[in-house]
């Protein structure tokens, strides 16, 4: 299997300098990745340095915690669109899920998929705050917004392990006959793990360790 | 020494229910603390809740990154002011500061700051990820940009420690002369700790262990 067009190469952390970024965007061009998933301030960088590339350019927003207002999240998302993303990966509120409040859980992902309509949405639930329960309500609440991806984690949750083979398996059942797919992120660190969330139901591969994956998957 | 007008009882992890909020401003209230700090989706919950008494609602903003866009901060602290908030505590751009690019950090602030022109703004260098060097340009910038608080950390790094009593003295050292005071954060769990900070220079505390400091500093 050719893994490389699954992996969105990330680089998230707050400390990331510009050499680092460039590094990033090199590694994804030389190793075909899909594209690259970047900070906001980031994203004209990313753009600029990619143009003449296939490597998408890919946005959080609302990132890592999701507890911003939801016209944060919109303004957020447009700006990211105007500087060049050409897909939007937003964080749930994962409070108002917690509170049940699945009305403003949903207008959260439809106001954001309102400034997205010609690009992906993903929408990331952070599976490792969530029951079992709340990982399907929350993929549910993402069909009936109309969102493109549903994606596990932001790779920021103290102690979270990220995306796991189960709560693919779950999501994918939930997702099934709708037409959100999934990305799995969060301590994806070889290609073994990668194949493994593939299997399950993993359509996108947001990692740190790309270059690690795609090297490792070759002889298994 | 009365250290609860120096407390900003804090709760911002993503989450918290609406009733542990609730809790959140009942024990402000009940120990007469300076405020609450919260999340940019519970400014309004907090200003209602809180709306007869006297204490400030704080909130974060670009947070805990810093890596967004200037104008996505500069409106997140708009929608917060608009929302009820008394105070705004802005992460700076790590990044810019690491890359050495000082206009932008600065303009950064500044802008933000051009919003809350009539309320206090807290600049969040995050300490943890800085070195002494680094601690020490990032307040310069911040007196040039006419910010009104230094503060250390937002408590969402990785293996992070928080305000440590060494950089409050630093960046006091730093600061001494200008306008600018200091909120130390993260990591502040009994009233020793606090009073040790506060000794350094410290003219605020952010912490979710407010109860637990005013009630140990009673016997110190």
């Amino acid at each position: 299997m050719k893994l490389e067009q699954f992996i969105e190469h990330t680089l998230l952390k707050q400390d990331a300098t510009k050499s680092e970024l460039k590094k990033l965007f090199d590694e994804a061009v030389k190793y075909n990745f899909f594209g690259v998933c970047v900070n906001g301030s980031n994203v004209k960088y990313a753009k600029e340095y990619l143009k003449n590339t296939k490597v998408k350019v890919i946005c959080v927003v609302g990132f890592p915690l999701g507890a911003c207002l939801t016209e944060v999240k919109a303004f957020e998302a447009q700006k990211a669109i105007e500087s060049g993303a050409d897909e939007i990966d937003m964080v749930i509120s994962v409070q108002s899920l917690k509170d049940k409040d699945y009305e403003y859980t949903l207008n959260d992902i439809k106001t954001v998929k309102s400034v997205c309509e010609q690009i992906p949405l993903k929408v990331i639930i952070e599976t490792d705050l969530l029951t079992k329960d709340e990982i399907v309500k929350a993929c549910e609440i993402i069909i009936q917004a109309k969102a493109d991806f549903a994606k596990t984690s932001t790779g920021f949750v103290k102690n979270g392990v990220g995306a796991k083979t189960e709560d693919i398996k779950l999501m994918y059942e939930t997702l099934k006959g709708s037409n959100v797919k999934i990305k799995a992120s969060g301590g994806i660190k070889d290609g073994q793990k990668a194949l493994e969330l593939i299997n399950a139901g993993a359509s996108r591969l947001g990692t740190s360790s790309g270059v690690q994956i795609v090297t490792t998957s070759d002889i298994i």
